[in-house]
């Protein structure tokens, strides 16, 4: 985290402490920027003066407003990485493996803030809803090789989506109790069978009606 | 729906096509713009510019932002009935019941606009996300029986508020294909046997786990 001292200076010579302290100063000025003003109301202005950077250095860094919203929706490699593990789990285990990847996402400071940020963001405006939509739907059915083969694949993709983005929104955004106060592990336990069975199980429709 | 007809005497007087047209008009411009700048950005000023009335009139009609605010999140009693009806199904068709209101109450014109504005709010700042924990945990529990007499009975309730409301965010929200262009009825079918089990199928937990 890049130290606070000499703001003044700080602003206006753009140095503070090293380029990846000053570059998370502004990725967290600008997520919670963006969360309290949406995209359409936030200024770049107004995240430097929070991040205690000059305007410039916004654009050094990132480029414009939009490439600097797409940054703070950025999630970590090694996180996605532990779904894909996930999806490529045994059949029988594979609902587990996808529900404790998905919350450990929600759970881990490294994307924490960016997965929040993006829920945000896609439900307050289309602008931002075309990446959530791309993750819950044809990223998850792609990343499966579960779903790839099977003709309602799409389907099953979509509501797995459907709970899973559910889950999040009850236990980390609106804080829903008891699922919001309960441990990780026994709400993985209660989650995971309606998950495994949009899976694996047979759909209440013939694969034709997708 | 007022008519926008001599909007610098209705700016002027106040008077558009009666106070219900104008009531309206203000509540449709103040959905839009809560959603767009969140309660913490949105000001009665411009919302009257929208809505093409001077902002008196909002305090007259409203009240303060905030009782602007709650009122543009009003549900018609006549939607929410159905839903308490549906919880009080018998026991093996409440699932589809829940399910059908729930969706109802998203696609019929007199609820959707609030039932959207609220989970936006809900989800966009803390302030408004007391209601829908509300809704989505103990309004659902003590309107069912069914978990009302169970000692599970709130764990139920929030899990199957995480479901319903991740389905509503993938299929109105954030459009997630297919399920935001599969008809109503394949939806109802499709996500009917994980609520009902959530209803009413054993739990994977002993109940003291709540």
């Amino acid at each position: 985290m890049a130290s606070s001292t000499e703001p003044s200076t700080a602003q206006r010579t753009g140095r503070r402490s090293g380029d990846s302290g000053t570059r998370e100063a502004i990725l967290v000025a600008a997520r919670e920027h963006f969360a309290k003003s949406g995209y359409a109301g936030a200024s770049l202005r107004t995240i430097a003066g929070a991040a205690g950077v000059d305007p410039a250095l916004i654009r050094h860094f990132f480029g414009s407003k939009d490439d600097l919203f797409a940054a703070t929706l950025e999630i970590p490699p090694e996180v996605t990485d532990r779904l894909g593990q996930a999806l490529e789990s045994a059949s029988d285990g594979i609902g587990e493996a996808l529900v404790r990847a998905y919350l450990g996402m929600w759970e881990d400071p490294a994307s924490a803030e960016s997965v929040r940020a993006m829920v945000r963001s896609a439900i307050a405006s289309d602008k931002a809803a075309d990446r959530l939509r791309g993750l819950l739907g044809e990223q998850l059915h792609a990343s499966a090789p579960l779903l790839l083969d099977r003709p309602d694949g799409r389907v099953r993709a979509a509501l797995i989506g459907s709970h899973l983005i559910g889950i999040a929104v009850a236990r980390y955004l609106v804080r829903v109790d008891p699922i919001a106060a309960l441990d990780l592990d026994t709400v993985v336990t209660l989650c995971t069978p309606a998950i495994q069975r949009y899976l694996t199980a047979p759909l209440p429709l013939e694969p034709s009606s997708e």
